[in-house]
């Protein structure tokens, strides 16, 4: 997706591909593949880029800290990247800011998180790994020092964090240039099924103009103190007593941004290219009054192809994004997305896309 | 172009490109540079390919011919593609079904240009290379048989046409499957300058009822009788008598319906490759009530990137589309896009944004 944005830039990318049937070397002829662990790798890649940016967050920080040493302009740079990299980096700064988060500990032991819990009120704790966890891996909900011991002991760094009583999941994208120019798309509704993103609804609904600006003032301190350059997701609990709490930040075009390509001037892909070559960043406005963006995510389809005569004939103005990833159970294989003036026919129109490319229709049909 | 498309539908694109640095062969990974007009370089490339398509008609039709005989599906196929390779087959097609065209007659002697140029009532008249003609290339205005003669002597397949007295210049975009399912978008003005578009409008500023339903009824009886797979646009000369006649055809995403991408809910690039896959059609509805695209033409500025911090900090809703083609004098090396509810307005933003691009918006400003 971030090579559409740079076709329509002229700006040419060079991949450092994980394997030769990735999706993006699919789609970027200038590919390498190798691995992004290796500094002498790193190293031969970014040789003749005028910027070198991330889709994930797991290169290593002292590889950055290297590059950046040597003269490699790293956007977002490691000092910003470390604090979607690991947790515990992250809440210790975001506390110093005031950011308002969950009730947090690094802990090392069973004794700690039983120590967590005890002041906490009780059981249960979630337990977080500071580094590499995704679309709920490296989560773990445990209710007694039992359930905690195989997650202290497997050696990873643990957060402890209290569970919050979340009405919903919302979340906001900024984009910073290294001018200081920022850019705020409105605040989602994040939708989770087991720690996994099915569901964005853009804007959110219902969102009180505080509970946005509160986000929003979230975003741009965050990003500004942080000094972070490109597109940064904050993903936010909202709780039922009226506050928003951040969850996890995210410095890459994020699937809580998907929506912005068919939904908004200008899409998170653009505008972190954008923002990492230090261009006038672009209008983060919504074109709609409202775009719901649903994960396909791999089910009992293989060939996602064959969900498209069904797809585009019920629906012509259905946007359908296909990544060209090997179709794995719950694997994020694509997104589609729908947009128009009325919530309900929007997010009916886009579930059942993404329904029927996973071939489960017959169970969203149930859910409702 | 085509590209972005095929990412969103996670279509591979196999590319023949002329050259290893055409702006295509730049963000498609799976290219060949060949020469389209050898026949062994096709089959050699068509290989394996579910179905050919062409962003140019310059294949030569009988390698067409050859290449459908041997089981490969190319879409459009021949028999429909040499009425946008062949201005004189494409006129007397045109007239046997009886779509209004301009007074036009095959002529390969100066006396014929002569006879022609009186049956008219007199000079001037317009000549047409039959084949390999564009952006006013291959097109000749005469007024007289001294005039005539060197064009005529050229050796070229020509047409005479009379010179239409038209208040403007139309297209329409009409996407087409082989099943038969057919998607119009709104029908545009088109500005030319020179024989070169320069800008065009969607939709066509106060365009009536009846011609845009006459303008519609042209392009959806073309393309049906002419069976033709993929988009065509049809180029229309609106008289100032109040009717359009065909000018030209052309069957591949066109200059005029660069709009959509920004413009409508489905870019005509995404409708071809739909249409050529035979998969149901997007909607070709616009998204804003007004959409003006502006050609940038290469003029003094060499480096075209140059001009994006003050074309981006001007106008965050401007969309830029540069094609990394290197820049020569007239040549279109990009467009820009603006939409909005103020025509007027959305005009001058484009038409700023594509000034700059170009240098000479000194000029531009002059002209308004």
């Amino acid at each position: 997706m971030t090579q559409q944005a740079a076709i329509a830039l002229g700006v040419p990318l060079r991949l450092l591909a994980e394997g030769p049937s990735v999706a993006a070397a699919q789609v970027v002829p200038d590919s390498t593949v190798g691995d992004y662990r290796d500094l002498e790798t790193l190293r031969r890649v970014v040789d003749g880029c005028d910027v070198v940016t991330f889709d994930h967050e797991h290169v290593p920080t002292e590889h950055l800290h290297a590059l950046q040493r040597e003269g490699v302009a790293c956007r977002p740079g490691p000092d910003a990247l470390v604090h979607a990299q690991d947790k515990g980096v992250m809440r210790s700064r975001l506390d110093q800011l005031g950011i308002p988060a969950p009730t947090h500990r690094r802990v090392s032991t069973v004794d700690d998180v039983e120590r967590f819990a005890g002041d906490l009120g009780g059981w249960p704790v979630v337990l977080k790994a500071t580094r590499g966890g995704y679309d709920g891996k490296g989560v773990w909900l445990v209710s007694s020092p039992q359930e905690a011991a195989p997650v202290v002991e497997s050696g990873v760094g643990l957060l402890a964090e209290e569970r919050v009583d979340f009405e919903r999941e919302l979340a906001i994208m900024v984009a910073r240039s290294p001018s200081g120019q920022c850019a705020v798309y409105p605040v989602v509704e994040s939708v989770q099924v087991d720690g996994v993103c099915t569901e964005v609804v853009a804007p959110a609904p219902g969102l009180t103009e505080e509970l946005s600006q509160q986000a929003q003032d979230i975003a741009l301190k965050v990003v500004g103190d942080l000094d972070v350059v490109g597109v940064m997701a904050v993903e936010l609990f909202q709780t039922r007593d009226g506050r928003v709490l951040v969850n996890e930040l995210a410095m890459r075009p994020h699937n809580s941004g998907h929506w912005s390509i068919d939904g908004a001037v200008t899409s998170q892909f653009e505008n972190h290219l954008r923002a990492v070559l230090d261009l006038p960043l672009g209008s983060p406005a919504a074109r709609a009054r409202w775009t719901v963006m649903v994960n396909i995510l791999g089910g009992d389809v293989g060939e996602l192809y064959d969900g498209y005569p069904h797809v585009l004939a019920r629906d012509p103005a259905v946007r359908v994004h296909l990544y060209g990833k090997e179709v794995r159970p719950g694997r994020k294989v694509g997104h589609v997305s729908a947009y128009g003036d009325d919530l309900d026919d929007v997010r009916e129109r886009a579930r059942h896309a993404a329904g029927w490319f996973r071939g489960d229709l017959g169970d969203e049909e149930d859910d409702r």
